[in-house]
């Protein structure tokens, strides 16, 4: 199978899993369950359930068995998205080419939204996974509470918030990023490992590989936003440059910022080689994640 | 032990097993991790952890292994408080006599504060309990976040966004209420008793007693709600009036919801009375949830 095909099957069968952890949208309250899924269904890369996906076959995990970390960390990502683009925080009105939650509904419903998907992230991931041990089960969920909460991605964004206006230097928004987009996309691979049969060495492995992915990630994303902005004329400069975010590209430029991209890919790649062509997915999602730039 | 004793030291208890859980304010990102223990320390009855520690007392549990599910109810608890004061919800300027989170610090603040706490409760909830098998302990997972989700206590606070202005009677008054309160006090009561060794039928009959507390509870604080704006002269109307939300005193008047609560606080002691002398502190957690009002 080449990877678009690949792709294309992994992201289907997660929006089959999220459709189905979702609530129906006629169930009470109907309003709160629409919003849930207009927030969660139909967009989206779906890049963490690839990342999670790719890592469990890797060890040998069933596809089945990935279905629920891979939808718990998508929903934990669409939960950040539905508060990130709220008016308090990024005040965005367009998430995926639709209007954002708050804006298709309203503020409270934008907020009990992400509330809601945050919960049912732990519920999904909570629900029995017929061939793994409870045991083990308990530090899935305790590894994606980890990624997510005030050490993880909410402390990222809290970084970030803290960072508007600063200059930060390369650690410094290294740290944040590390926390922002980098611990959820660690514990997505992290949580398909936990699905097969991962010695320590390789879990530590594809987690130095989680770790390059993350910050290639946003290093990517920064080029992007800059890019976008000197390429189309008349437009107004990127949206992390109008607000004064720091970014690689401000503090780096584009030429060393795509250097550093080069460089995490091939880190990423190097992390792989002991795995030999059970890694190809991860290899090909660390060249998808830059090739969206150049 | 007398029952204010008994109480005093839940609530001592509960607030070292908090602050434990809760990251060090020092910790990075700092401004987020002292805003969460802001909300969190230093106030509220713990109704919910006396709960859960009365409820686990019943089936001999230990209260060293109370403190976990007891500190991650009261997680939840906090959280729905912080983002019910935001201004898109309730705004509420004041929260236990002091600045409520949002106002001590900023709108996106109190977002992530809310979001990382819920994070934490689960976080707290997956941390292995020595004597709890892991199934088991996967199972609270589980209840507590179908207690606090779209079909629980969020999906509650939805029902009363959309209850607003509406003439509602008194049966969907209780399912806003059976969601927005009665999920998470019966979670706190089911959790405790999961903690120790509850038949079946022994979990249907706490589960019977915490359904009545939890509506007890709101038909107390709406009784409490109109009779403090008549007492009080010059006091503008009870909140809940001028924010035209319906309540139990609304709906039956001031002596009608005192018959209920009567009525309701009878039907608790009644479920807990296979139990003889071993559930006195929940029959005693009946009564105070009463005597606060009249």
């Amino acid at each position: 199978m080449d990877f678009p095909t690949w792709m294309a099957s992994i992201q289907q069968r997660t929006e089959s899993a999220l459709e189905a952890v979702l609530p129906a949208a006629e169930l009470v309250p109907s309003r709160l369950h629409q919003a849930m899924r207009y927030s969660v269904l139909g967009g989206g890369k779906r890049v963490r359930p690839l990342l999670c996906h790719a890592a469990g076959a890797i060890f040998g995990a069933d596809a089945t068995l990935l279905d629920a970390p891979a939808s718990s960390v998508e929903l934990i990502h669409a939960y950040s998205l539905v508060h990130d683009d709220m008016p308090c925080m990024d005040d965005d009105d367009l998430r995926r080419g639709k209007p954002s939650c708050h804006k298709a509904y309203d503020d409270a419903t934008a907020l009990l939204v992400g509330d809601a998907l945050q919960t049912l992230a732990f519920q999904g991931l909570a629900t029995r996974l017929p061939g793994i041990a409870p045991a083990r089960q308990l530090e899935m969920v305790q590894l994606l509470a980890t990624a997510s909460g005030s050490r993880g991605m909410a402390g990222g964004q809290a970084i970030d918030l803290a960072s508007v206006g600063l200059q930060l230097n390369i650690g410094a928004l290294e740290l944040m990023h590390i926390h922002k987009t980098g611990a959820l996309i660690r514990a997505a691979v992290l949580l398909g490992a936990h699905c097969g049969e991962a010695a320590p060495d390789a879990l530590e492995r594809v987690g130095h590989y989680a770790n390059r992915i993350g910050l290639l990630f946003q290093v990517v994303d920064d080029i992007l936003d800059a890019e976008a902005s000197s390429e189309v004329l008349g437009k107004t400069a990127g949206k992390d440059a109008a607000q004064n975010k720091p970014t690689y590209v401000n503090i780096l430029g584009v030429r060393e910022a795509k250097t550093l991209a080069g460089e995490l890919r091939a880190d990423a790649h190097q992390a792989l080689s002991t795995f030999g062509p059970a890694a190809i997915r991860l290899h090909e999602l660390a060249d998808f994640i830059v090739d969206r730039t150049f």
